[in-house]
Parts: structure tokens; sequence; C-alpha cells
């Protein structure tokens, strides 16, 4: 497989924004690029507002008009106006365009549909590659590129292409929450050029990205596809949302990117057969891609589970049994080393382990927890963190510890082990006690993060993101195993 | 049935809290009385302090030394101390005793279990009932008794009885975002006397209690429990959560509260089969309560969803399906009217209607709305809300409208039909914004509220919810036929 053209002409010099307008939508594509630092030239392309100047940046009325090469153009013009658009591209010898502009094939009208032919047919003869149209394009930090203003600046290990636009902006804001950053992000919409398969080739070489997530509504080419998640997913980690799963979906993404969905028994098994992880929501999406981003490898489900409360510890057993982690009992070697040590709770110390039947005896836990984090029966951990704002001061119990001085306490950093933490954070109180325990909880997440430790809103997530990381890990390794026999 | 003796020894004008001490636990019992407003008398107890001040109050030696009677003891004394308590409370005519005090049966070891059967015992020959022990006993704001600092003194029309202490305050926690309140909350733990079948009879004779929630771990007497539970919900909705679902749970829920979980299918079939609705988690637990409380009974499952963009329609509709709702296609009959008002999208919206295809274009996705609102294939509606720091300004569309502004735009309030509001918060930037965003997006909720509709942060929660909700009002229905006949 040849490396794919995408890699050279991703790399864009200069910007020209078609339907570029003094507000709205058309500008909107501008201010992004300047937030983000777009080092290439910007050039508003729009015949009502040419001369004139658009965010500091002067307008033309078409590409052509454009004195210097253009390079990637952004059109947000209306569907009717597109094929004057093309040509002079065309001449201008542009090599990305990106089409905002909706109201094709998705409409299930014929003229949209004619006219999409169409304007794949001119990009064809000119080698004009397109994306979209009836998307949101390109997000790139790293290049100062972004289709929507507040995007992180920030980039990471994750690539994201995603059929759906207001997809791409809910996984990027979902990734951030969880420490989790991109590489680059493609909204590929109603996809008649480039398509899933080709986006997938380009994350799969890119050397940046670490993790692959995809959000596909329907495949153009399904041969190509599951071939290239093969090959891809025995190298990185693919994570993928099938949107249109049911009747009503399938419908919907008629009309949102008229694809159309297949069966979808023969979709799962497919994607698991090549080896990817398929989830069912956003969420989900980006709690398996943190474990992928913050946890070594790991091979098995023997879950030790600490620092709950009575019924929490309960109810997080079940979950993470229902999620497929396999809860073992607690070993009794830890229990023989807490009898030495004198505990009272040797021999009713369970997994999980309640930390309330120790009253508040908190270096205590941290004993377990190195004793369950040094044990070889467990494969992972997850442990209930509080909240900061939940560590007093109380009565009688001075000062609240510091982050470093409560992450040794919880027994995190101790180990190699991978461990998951449940922080459940409800806010309350005044606007501005909220407002510090967030920073708060925000900077204890972050010193997580840096250790190793991502942290899920609720042992639910954190379980079923670890099966789901560790099934990608065994499955990859039967794969390997089987391609050297 | 004889109405259950709670009712009267629930209304203490009286509570002694043995073992109050200066700081630490025991005062703990005192403090929330004092913050509720409990308006009978308190009476600290604890022989290091007797003659002294806790939190203003008097302490005596013994409840014994007490001059004035005493209805209602909270216990937070060592386990080894708790026969001379009872003999005390036996002499001065205690009707109810709470035993915060634990480590009796759930540590396994002979010795506890022994004790607990001589408390039990003692109490019985005194005519003095048991609320747990190993329990955090009895929430009950519009008496003023709490077992918490920090709960709402507001009061509700669910009632909750919970073998787990720290899951009665996660559960009024999850209530209190979702504006459901309490009658009364009461943590029971090992049930050694009043069990979970004295606990909901109580409940669905209370008047006041419109909803009952529960999380048991195990069952007493599973004979009075199920007939019990049958009888309750033909006159209200009980939703309960079952901990120690799988085998590590079991072994937890031995050591939490001594209980022994039975088989769960078995479980899971006569729960179903009593007309109780089931969950798994705490959140899903008040989902269904919110949707109880707010909506008007429902029966059937044919869902309209609108308001989201391309992505997030389809994978709500997903949602929704694999929820067991019915996405039904958008009703001709809409289309027509569309069509005749001269709407540009009539023959393309479909449900769910995605309305990013209406390009901002507000004002039609309200008429949209109300259209579906009105329509008579709908049970109901699912509608994806913006919370308000996305309602602007936007540039060149003037100043962001006001909440009811925006509700009436959203179309809500227009109708009868039931709906569940999605509105998806995701906080970031300054910690200022974060808080008067957070406060903003409170008072939204709350006017929802208003009009009767609940609000959930994701479609995954509110869809399911709503096929719970159903599911109670249809096997109600059907129950009370087959009754009749």
């Amino acid at each position: 497989m040849s490396r794919h053209p995408l890699h050279d002409i991703m790399q864009p010099k200069s910007v020209a924004i078609a339907g570029a307008s003094a507000d709205g939508r058309g500008a909107g594509f501008v201010s992004p690029l300047i937030e983000l630092g777009f080092k290439g030239k910007i050039y508003p392309v729009n015949p009502k507002y040419a001369g004139q100047d658009i965010m500091g940046f002067k307008t033309y009325a078409t590409v052509r008009d454009i004195p210097d090469p253009v390079d990637f153009v952004i059109s947000s013009i209306p569907a009717t106006q597109v094929l004057p658009l093309l040509d002079d591209c065309a001449a201008k010898g542009v090599k990305l365009i990106h089409f905002f502009t909706a109201r094709f094939s998705e409409t299930g009208r014929p003229e949209a549909i004619a006219l999409e032919k169409e304007v794949l047919r001119r990009a064809k003869a000119a080698n004009i590659r397109l994306i979209g149209p009836n998307c949101m394009g390109v997000y790139y930090p790293a290049m100062g590129i972004s289709f929507n203003e507040g995007m992180p600046r920030q980039s990471g290990v994750v690539g994201c292409a995603s059929q759906s636009g207001s997809a791409v902006g809910e996984i990027v804001e979902a990734g951030r929450v969880r420490g989790c950053f991109f590489t680059k992000a493609i909204s590929y919409g109603n996809a008649i050029d480039l398509n899933e398969s080709d986006y997938l080739q380009y994350f799969a070489e890119d050397e940046d990205t670490k993790i692959i997530v995809m959000y596909i509504e329907g495949v153009r080419d399904g041969k190509r596809f599951f071939r290239t998640l093969r090959e891809t997913t025995l190298r990185k980690p693919v994570v993928i949302i099938k949107g249109g799963r049911g009747k009503a979906g399938t419908r919907a993404t008629a009309s949102h990117t008229a694809s159309l969905a297949g069966a979808m028994e023969v979709w799962h098994t497919a994607v698991r057969q090549a080896g990817a992880v398929e989830v069912g929501t956003i969420d989900e999406l980006m709690d398996v891609a943190a474990a992928l981003q913050f946890l070594p490898p790991t091979f098995g489900v023997r879950v030790g589970v600490a620092g709950g409360s009575g019924g929490s510890s309960v109810m997080g057993a079940d979950q993470c049994e229902e999620a497929g982690l396999d809860v073992i009992p607690m070993p009794q070697e830890i229990r023989e080393e807490l009898k030495k040590r004198g505990s009272p709770i040797w021999d009713w110390i369970s997994n999980p382990a309640d930390f309330s039947i120790q009253m508040g005896d908190f270096n205590s836990g941290g004993e377990v927890i190195q004793l369950m984090a040094e044990d070889p029966h467990f494969d992972m951990l997850i442990m209930y963190l509080s909240p900061p704002h939940n560590w007093g001061p109380r009565r009688g119990q001075g000062p609240p510890p510091s982050l470093e001085e409560h992450m040794k306490r919880s027994g995190i950093g101790l180990t190699k082990k991978p461990i998951l933490a449940v922080m459940q954070e409800r806010w309350r109180g005044p606007a501005d006690d909220i407002a510090d325990m967030m920073k708060k909880s925000a900077d204890f997440r972050a010193k997580l993060m840096e250790v190793g430790v991502p942290s899920y809103p609720n042992i639910q997530a954190a379980a079923r993101a670890a099966n789901r990381f560790v099934w990608y890990y065994k499955n990859r390794e039967q794969a390997l195993v089987a391609e050297c026999q």
C-alpha cells in the first residue's frame, strides 16, 4: 500500500475560505484559523466583499483572483454555486477542498444527487481531493486549523475520523475532560471522494497518531474498509461508534449523510474480527481512548476494587462483573500479610475492599491498596477516590491533605499496575465554592494522569472501558500469534 | 393488614444520642438534627461528658438518667456496650432505637452473631423496635431528622429504604440534582428487626410518599416482601436496585450487611412479576424516579426525538431503540401540514427531527416540535435542549434569549404530552464563567421542572428512564385489569 496522499495535501501553506463574510458561518471558518494560529496565508473569498477586509484579511471575489498559490479551500457557499468554484480551484491548482456546503445526496432529491456526481467528476478531472460534502472538515491543532472556535490548541495522540461534524465537536470535548487530545480530527460527511478507508489508512500511517477513534454511519467500500481495519488494528487500536444501528437511526443516516446502514449483526462481527473495539456512545468512545492512552497494555481482566464504602463496593462489584471483569476473591497472601502486620480486619477484608469498615483509618487503606498493587493475582485495580472537596477538614482531623499527600495516602503512584480511578463529582453549594471545587478537582485529575491514571465519573464507565481496552490487547496478541504461524 | 407501627414511632418528640461526644461521629448525629431544625428535645448521652454541654445540649451519663421521656435513641457506641444501653432504653420506655453501631453479624464472627441475637431478644422483650444495626438510620426532613450534615431541608414525594447508608447519601444527592426530594429516607443495614418489608409497607401506607425507591442487598422474608411489593405497586411505583448481583457482589454483601443474595434470575422475575421497576445504578434509579415524579402516566413508547443535530440525532435514535422505545417515522400528517405552511424541509424532516438541517432557523424548529407535540402518534417526546451557555450571543444574532423566551422557542410548555429534556452540560473555561453557567443551567432545569419536564444529561439516560416509567404504568394497568376479572 503506498503512502496516502493526504499526508502531503493536509499540510497547506495557504487556505481560501469560499463564502467568507463579515459575520456568520463563513467568517466562522476564518476565525478558528486565527484563533489556533494558522501559520500559512488566509484568503477570504466572496464577490460581495471583494477588496474589503474580513477579520484583517483581504477578500477576493473568486479563488482565481488570488495572486498566490492556494493549497486548501474551505467551501461554505450554497450548493448551487459549487461548480464554478470547482472550475476556479482547478485553474488555480488547488489540491484539497473541504465542502461544508450541504444539500447534496442527503436530501434524497434527484437534482441534488446529480449535482454531487458532477462535483466529484470535475474534482477527479482536476486531481483535486474532496473532504465532504456536508461536513465540518478539519481540526488539526499542530497546523493551526480548526472549524470551530474554542477547540483545544494542544495536540495529542488520538486521531479522529467522523462522518458527523457535531460528533467531532463532542468527541474532542469528551477527550479534553479526559486528558485526551488529538493529532487531527476530520469530519467527512457524505464522503464522495475521500472516505472512511482513506482516513483510516491516513491515521494508521501517521506516526503521531497512537489511537484512532471513528464515528461511522455507513461505509462506501466495505471490502477495503475491513481490510484496512484489520491491518491497522495490528499496529494501533481503533475504537468505533456505528451511527444508525436501528431502523430509526438508519432512516436518520440517510437524511444525514446519505449513508446506507448495513445489517447490524454482520457489521458487529466484521468489526470484532478486524480487531477493532466497538462502543455505543461518545462517552464510551473516549472512556476507552483514555484507558488506551494512559494505561500499559494489559492482557487480563482480574480486577481489584478498592476505596469504596459498603454500598458502593457491592454495586461496584456488580457493575464490574456485568462489564465482563473478574472480581476475584482477595488473595490469601494479602490476608496473611495483613494478619502478620496485626491488622484487625485481616480475615474480613474482601475484594472489593470496603474501606468504610476501617472507620476512617486511611493509612491502613493505603496499606491494603499497596498490597493489592503488588499482588500478581490482579491484572488491574479500580479505585474509588474522593474528589478534593470531600477531603476535609473534618472536625478534629486537621487541615485537608495536599494533592500529593492525598495521592500518597491513596496508594496512587506506588505501582506500575494499571489503575483506573473512579471519582464521582457532585457539585452543590454556592457558585464560588463550586468553581473552586471544580478547579481543585481538575488539578487532581491532571495529577492522576501524570502518573498514568485515567479517571472516570462512575465505576460502570471505568469497568466497561477496562474490559474493552484489555479485549483489544488480547485480541491483537492472538491475531499476531496466528499471523506468525 | 394493620397500619404499620412505624407511622407512630417515627414521630419522636425527643431523641437521645448514645455515644455523643464533643467531636467526631457521635456529635455528628447531634449536629444534623440541629441543622435540619429538629423541633423536639435532644439529649446527648455519654458518661465521659456527663453534665457538660455538647453543642448546647446537656449531656447525660446514661439514657436512664434523662429526666424526661425519650422516644427515639440513636446509638453510636461500640458493639460491646449495647446490652446495657438496651436495658436502659427498656427501663425508659424508648420505642425505637437506630443502631449506627456496627461489627455484628456482618463480621462473620460467632461472638458478634450471638450478640446481635441477644440485642434482638432484649428489644423484643421490651417492645422496642430496631433500625439496623450497622446503618445510617433516618433522614426525615419534615421532622428535622438527618444523619448527615448538608442534606436538603426540602421535603418531597419520594420515600427511600436502603440497606446501605452510603447509598442513601448518594440517592438523596442524585435526587437533588433531578429535583426529586424525599418524604423520608431510611438506611436499615442488617435489618435484624424492622426489615425491607416493614419499610416498604410503611412507605406504601404513607400518604405523602408517591414514589418508593429501594436499595436491597438481601431480603429477610422473601414471601412477605414480594406479597407486599405486589400490593404496593398497584398503588404507587417502586423502583429497586439489587446490590450483590454477581458472585463478587454477593461476597461483598455478606461482609457489608450480612445478607445472602439469592439466585439472580429468580429475583429479576419475581420483581418484575410484582410490578416493580428494576435498575442497576443509583443514577438510573433517580432517572426513573424523576420521570415518575414529573410526567403524567404514559402507556406507550412511541417517541418523537427532536432538537439534535445530524450525528446526535442518529445516535439518539439508536439509543432510544436500544432502550426499548419505538422511534416511529415522522407522521405523514405533519409533513403535509409543513408543506401547506411552505416549509422547504417538509419532505425531508424525519423522526428524529434533525434541527441542524434548518440552518439555524430556530422558529421553524419550534413549529415542528409543536406539530409533534400535538400529533397523537407520539406517546412522548425526547428533546435535545442547549444549555444556557450555548444560547449566544452569536455574531449578528443579538443578545441571548431569556429562559422564558428560550423555552417558548423550544416549544416547551406548548403541550401536555410527556417531554423528557436532554441537556448535555460540559463545563470549561475560566472558573468564574463556569460558576455562572452552572447557576444559569440550574435555573433553566428548575424552570423546565416547573412545567413538568425532567432533564437528563444524555439521551441514553432519558430513553432508559422513559421505557421503564412506561413499563410501570402498562404493567400496573394489566395487573388491575386482571384483578377486576
